[in-house]
């Protein structure tokens, strides 16, 4: 199975709620050996860091493999403009400034290289996904929190340190309080945590037996954004239009990014984009009738089908 | 005067009112010479070209230049991927696939180029007013319409072919109608004729006496933008609404690109942005409670210093 040493990149995900390593052939883009467990927030930094360095060794353990040729890396939070540091996290304590890849690299006796896990994810969806045909494709992840990564030219665009905040443009002006304390950003309308919100309050006037009640059992704290997404499939009306409100908004925000990078490619991933269908159904003729004529057709919006790989494979692709 | 004819570039910006040609020296900016024209647009594309060339000659006489090493081209409206071919023009008549470089190259017996005066602009601003400084600078043209160049990696960056239509980016859901025929882009509150629009509209309601009715002397014919900016400052409080919603507009779009695009300067430039102080006032609280604290005091924003000569300094680096 393992056929050139050369092509095995150690790839590391820090994610806020799970961390994952994976060896990777960045040949073919198969993950030989893969290990998850949830971040242990709670420890800070440093536990994440040393639980994801057992992680790795254990990957390479599991192919057999005594050492990488590179480490790649994917962190859930901002890095620092040349991508040596990490500059903070929102949901672990410790991250401030953390000289992430020079400690894997001292561990591993390798190179080692990260970006943040919007950009990690952009390149592995460009590389076996898009299949390196466009030269400019934005790439969203629409989970918990909403980005998007940037392959302009070819090549990952950070600009100064976080180019693709598109979680926080601001799409409804004094629409839904933000996370960021800001109002109507896409993520208050768009992201999984938005769209639960939206759905628990709903249910505080949902009739008893209602699709949105039936689908979480009248309990708040069992609403997700995918039992919302099931309710309104099922005919509740509030749902409906939270949903609306969501991929309308979606909508607007990707015929934005479509008139300013004018890509050849947007590509859709993370969780909440499962929800192709009912995305599509809300979301296309928003498209239709924000894009200029000229910018209409000449960019392919498509589904990752990586399901959730990107991020790994991407990662594997950054020391390169 | 002319030391090095090498660096002696003939520039020509077609836009949708006037013709302009220059002979510029791009080692240090200065404009030789230069002849402006209105645009006959009742003569197509044709009448166009025949009136630039004959602009174009007239430059090189007056700076005793028998030929020009090179010819740089602006092109108000949209050019094809590999700025080869204008696409059309909103403004003139058969200008839809027309090779301009070739023609142009084929009459001066030397290299032609072309791109769009938004990108045109973009160049001029960051070689003679940023200086080369920022790796990645945003430049924004309020005048009549509202267009972006980015300069991305110290590169012009163009999408596929027209990336940075900030213009028709949607910025109040259900807005205004804008000339595009979508609702609520930025040029249908920013733009200069959306600002003359709503003041036209205001002066139908307007007092007798009124700072709105005086500026024009209750002539809608006569209201443009600058008069309408006018009345706001001499406090007419129905202009000053129209003057707010215009610029907080354009203070979120700022905030959207900053956030989209992480620049190190934003460069404003175009006849609605020499209102510069009423700008300022109003977008300023806008951009500050828009951006997310990392993306804030990283980006500089900046008015053109050049007075409208960025396109065609900026055209004369082009065939570079």
């Amino acid at each position: 199975m393992i056929t050139d040493a050369h092509s095995h990149v150690l790839a590391l995900d820090f994610g806020g709620t799970k961390l994952a390593a994976a060896v990777v052939d960045i040949q073919n883009g198969q993950i030989l050996a893969q290990q998850r467990q949830a971040t242990p927030a709670e420890q800070g930094a440093d536990g994440s860091i040393k639980t994801m360095l057992t992680l790795g060794r254990q990957v390479l353990k599991d192919c057999t493999l005594a050492a990488p040729a590179r480490v790649g890396i994917s962190f859930g939070g901002p890095v620092s403009g040349d991508c040596r540091t990490v500059l903070m996290s929102n949901h672990v304590p410790g991250w401030e400034n953390v000289p992430l890849p020079q400690l894997v690299s001292e561990t591993f006796g390798c190179p080692a290289a990260m970006d943040n896990d919007a950009n990690a994810a952009a390149l592995g969806s460009w590389w076996y996904d898009a299949h390196r045909e466009p030269d400019h494709m934005v790439y969203i992840q629409i989970s918990t929190g909403i980005g998007a990564g940037l392959v302009l030219k070819r090549e990952i665009y950070r600009g100064a340190a976080i180019a693709g905040e598109i979680g926080h443009i601001t799409v409804v002006p004094n629409g839904p309080l933000c996370v960021c304390g800001k109002h109507g950003c896409l993520e208050s309308l768009t992201a999984g945590w938005a769209i639960a919100r939206a759905g628990r309050k709903a249910l505080e006037n949902a009739v008893h037996g209602s699709p949105l009640w039936q689908a979480c059992q009248g309990d708040a704290d069992r609403l997700d954004a995918r039992l919302v997404i099931q309710a309104a499939n099922a005919g509740d009306p509030t749902a409906g239009e939270i949903i609306n409100d969501a991929f309308s908004a979606l909508g607007i925000a990707i015929a934005n990014m479509i008139l300013l990078y004018d890509p050849q490619t947007v590509m859709l991933g993370g969780g909440v984009a499962r929800a192709q269908r009912e995305m599509l159904a809300v979301m296309e003729p928003v498209i239709e009738r924000e894009l200029h004529p000229l910018s209409k057709k000449r960019c392919k919006l498509q589904f990752s089908g990586l399901e959730g790989r990107e991020t790994l494979l991407g990662a594997a692709h950054l020391p390169l």
